[in-house]
């Protein structure tokens, strides 16, 4: 069971949400509204992110998390003989247990670069498959996720988002960007992305709020509004449809008010910099990490006896066993990391 | 877009949560717990609700809303060429959007009687069903799911949830109770079953808080531990593991802490109460109501003008239209419908 | 097991195929071809039925099975969230195992007149959805199913099938035909729809052909050919591209050369015209019939003393038992139903 | 178009069926039998196959395709939040446009080696898998599905298939063989399997016929017969229940009659033996083949003027573009393939 004397840097889900959320929670509480996401806090939160993005016309529903969302567009978006592409590390890839298949379509893996997918493996690979004469019994490809930031930490640039947009364009494919974690990589020190340009170059996408202040919630953005048509119908029917769904527009109004001087960048900077002061602590200790992120996981490559050292004190998860036997774990921040808590890490870092 | 001077009796998700509830959520809000529901609040909860019911092997999963409780159980417990038999007025078969179907299942709708599958109905189907020399190309029969309190507000007896038993045995089939409103059947002056003899009685159940003092949260118990095995699985691939897990574990600590004295119920009875002086001032006025119900929906036969009169001051939902021009109209009492609201309303009864 | 002293009545799937089209496989069995349907075999039938319907545009193609054939056709023409509407007593909703659901949509099952679906009765049926406020979390409607002839043997008129085409229009609905035994519709005495007419009204229908003269085969078009893009990747999904494709175009080629003089009408008129001949015997021994099907379907209703007399010495199928205790039985002619075996079932009927 | 005046290598199912399997098709021409597959051609087939294999108590179905099966198969033995796992290069990987997924399923595609799936790699997987602490996230490993012989041509030995049952075993997973060429593989110069081998290490597995020498047809075996209840449920399901099933049975009856002196194997060492004639004309002409394939299938790697000059006179795949520029393709033989054929063939390879 669970540890209490320890500190977690397990996830960034283990505590609740930023108090501002928090307080229009509270102070909302006994407001009557419509259920179902049709009210004026969504609306009004919709609104809010229309405005950062600029785009009048996008359509924005609001889910609870993000393998929910994950499914609900990707069957939204796909014809039944469609697949969908993304990187072999993808989260919808590896650790949603099948919700993507379970809703009848194929995941398309291709090789992953530190967790990105290269768009030249992108074209590489929808070169082969039309010229493949034997295309017509294969899954056809309908759609490409990313993930920004990647699961692994990495950032996809400018450069890569326009190029994916060029061979979307050209093989008539969709793209979709799960923002789990969008706020990080918008405020990540190697980023060259504005929240518009998500926008422009994808044709779905998402703000993460479980990840970023939020109790729960992920604000799916339609930046091509006629894509949207129904898609409510099919929420429901995923069971994505929150009955006293002001819950969501509550917490993203308290998210994205304010511009882009909003709290969700706010916090996501602040969980970026804790994560780099642990970054850095590992690097002045010598122990390589296995990505090179500048985003709130980073992935030490520890010894089996440094890395029982840490675990004493501190919780935090596995990535993967290493052929040498060293362990590579993750450490992630949170809105809620406390300088304390950065502190103590690094301090035993240093000891190890 | 909503009506901000209007008062709201149109569903009982419109408000947000009781204030303990609440004090909790704000409580624990800084604690660090594991992810997806495997936090001690969770294990707390569950515990409670083993107390209640008196199982002490039940398994219990905590989920956000009963169209995902609906679809992962009925999933879960289905095989491919099984379906799950319900009154045709059963919220699966009416409201869901079709998810059940889209797990790949047949909903075998039967007559309602006011809203209750009649345990004869049921064995007449079945005895028909395998009669049929071509049973081998129908969908199966595979999973009985009730509601209680029904969608009309009524509720089952302890004679008919022995029949179900009885006959799923014979059958070899499962008893699935949606308890989305679990609270006001339990709590009706109808009614004659305890929460043991529910969980008795049925292989799977849920207590729903989404409308009985939650923000969300329904928390289905496997009375039969053999029937989970695994379903955690589902949940995820269903898109029904919340992050925050800890969250429904907490709402479900305010709502089943004190056993039997527990807010959930405390909740639910008054709910019916304010439902009940609802249902008295039609009566007075001589209004009849659709279906006699002693719990939190009302459903009052109005004419065009008295819907039209009401309707400028209250939000209510349109149930039905009859055959004579007639409306039956839809009031919901939740944990925060005030005297005041109720007075209101009542004064206007009498004025129509 | 099989009683092989008895003459069988019990299907029109009983026999293989007419010795024309037994001829026609046998003289192409040692020609090479491409494999799925992509051989000059498949495109000449589909010419002759594009002659015949004069549809030069339609699109054509193939299948084994007439459950292959709903169950694809409807998965390619609905959206996640839509349904299919059909009469209760409807192929799709009673006899095919939950095929369509396994697709993931809802069968919306609507009363049915002698197997009939009634015009009025579907419109009816949307106007009350469309009025029902909570439409938005119902299975939207998405396409019409109907049977011709209906699993009764009653078939549909011109005036209904305009109606139906008028009604799909309004509320943007697709019609599609189950032509199982679409010959012996053709070919009623009750009929007054050519197959030009069904491809007129219908967005996409097909000409069954096991249960006209082949050994298996749906020849399915897609009057509307936009309907039909890449209809062929979702056969091959379905299982339902057969290898040695032309098999299929063969047996259709036999069966639909020579315009309307063709072998299916043939064979089609003469099941019907021998089915006659059972129904008058039964009409003139006093014995009523539960519909009055002027096709290759009888439903004489029996005492059970008739019924074991008849079953003694013939194969036939338990329709439906009625609460007099008394049998409705169906009776089936094929292409294959001889003189004498009608001679020897006359007989029978007359002495009970 | 089709190109009538070359002759066809490309793939095992160009022409019809074995002359002794259609004379028996025909001479049952006009028996009345019970459909769906009940009938004693049916039975007969299935007890010449489980005489064959030793096993009194297999559970045998006819289906007819190969895709079809595989679906079939896997969705009726996995749980919903199961995977299948196979090698990349397995057909139901590449070649079935989803049709696993559409059942809801993942395949987990492993590392191929020329085709097959290597144990130690199964077996590093599953350590890997259930070492990852985040494994109740993922897809549960519930199946392993291995062709036999290979898509490459090339076949598993019974070390394999002993290493593959240990597996199996260890970790509770069900192994299912795709035959859809079985019989080349069982009678292939680099074989040691027997039939009942297969049976005994393969909870599931089937006879192809499609592609040796019948007009279609593959014989599902339950070695297992638990694991076969209710399969026909699923099958009608999946509309993989054929109305006029004798023609299964029938086709079975012809193949497998006379023990291990049957016409299936017959057929299938010829198959093999024209295969290497093809073969070793490639070699002696010093052109090698992608892999070491000693069944029906070749695969030479071709320089871009002799694939040309062979294209002139010979249909035939193309398997894969190499990086060098150079093609592999894919040539076939078939039941049919005549010793003419193959010399033209000859005298062309000689030619280049």
């Amino acid at each position: 069971m669970e540890e209490f004397s320890k500190i977690r840097f397990e996830s960034d889900y283990q505590e609740g949400c930023h108090p501002r959320v928090l307080e229009r929670i509270c102070n909302s509480n006994l407001e009557q509204t419509s259920g179902y996401g049709v009210d004026y806090h969504c609306e009004n939160a919709a609104n809010m992110i229309r405005n950062l993005i600029e785009k009048p016309d996008a359509q924005i529903f609001f889910l609870t998390g993000g393998t929910q969302a994950n499914a609900a567009v990707i069957k939204h978006l796909l014809k039944p003989y469609e697949g969908v592409i993304c990187a072999s590390s993808g989260h919808i890839n590896v650790h949603e247990s099948g919700a993507i298949e379970a809703t009848g379509h194929k995941v398309i893996a291709l090789e992953n670069s530190n967790g990105l997918l290269k768009p030249e493996l992108l074209r590489n690979y929808l070169e082969n498959f039309y010229s493949d004469p034997t295309f017509d019994h294969m899954v056809q490809p309908g759609l490409v996720y990313i993930s920004n930031p990647s699961e692994c930490g990495t950032v996809y640039s400018k450069k890569m988002l326009q190029d994916f947009r060029i061979i979307c364009d050209k093989y008539n494919l969709k793209l979709f960007l799960d923002g789990a974690r969008l706020g990080v990589a918008l405020t990540s020190s190697e980023n060259d992305l504005s929240a518009r340009d998500i926008a422009n170059f994808c044709d779905v996408f998402y703000f993460g709020g479980t990840k970023i202040g939020a109790l729960f919630g992920e604000a799916v953005v339609f930046s091509n509004p006629k894509l949207a048509e129904n898609f409510r119908f099919l929420m429901k029917q995923q069971g994505a449809l929150l009955a006293k769904g002001r819950l969501l527009g509550v917490q993203f109004e308290s998210l994205f008010e304010n511009g882009r001087e909003n709290l969700y960048y706010e916090i996501a900077l602040r969980e970026n910099a804790q994560a780099l002061k642990i970054k850095r602590a590992f690097q002045e200790k010598g122990i390589n990490l296995l990505y090179d992120s500048y985003t709130n996981q980073q992935f030490p490559i520890l010894t089996q006896s440094q890395y029982d050292k840490l675990s004493r004190k501190f919780v935090f998860e596995l990535w993967q066993r290493l052929d040498n036997g060293n362990l590579a774990a993750r450490f992630c921040t949170s809105w809620a990391t406390s300088d304390n808590n950065i502190k103590y890490l690094i301090n035993a870092i240093k000891e190890l």
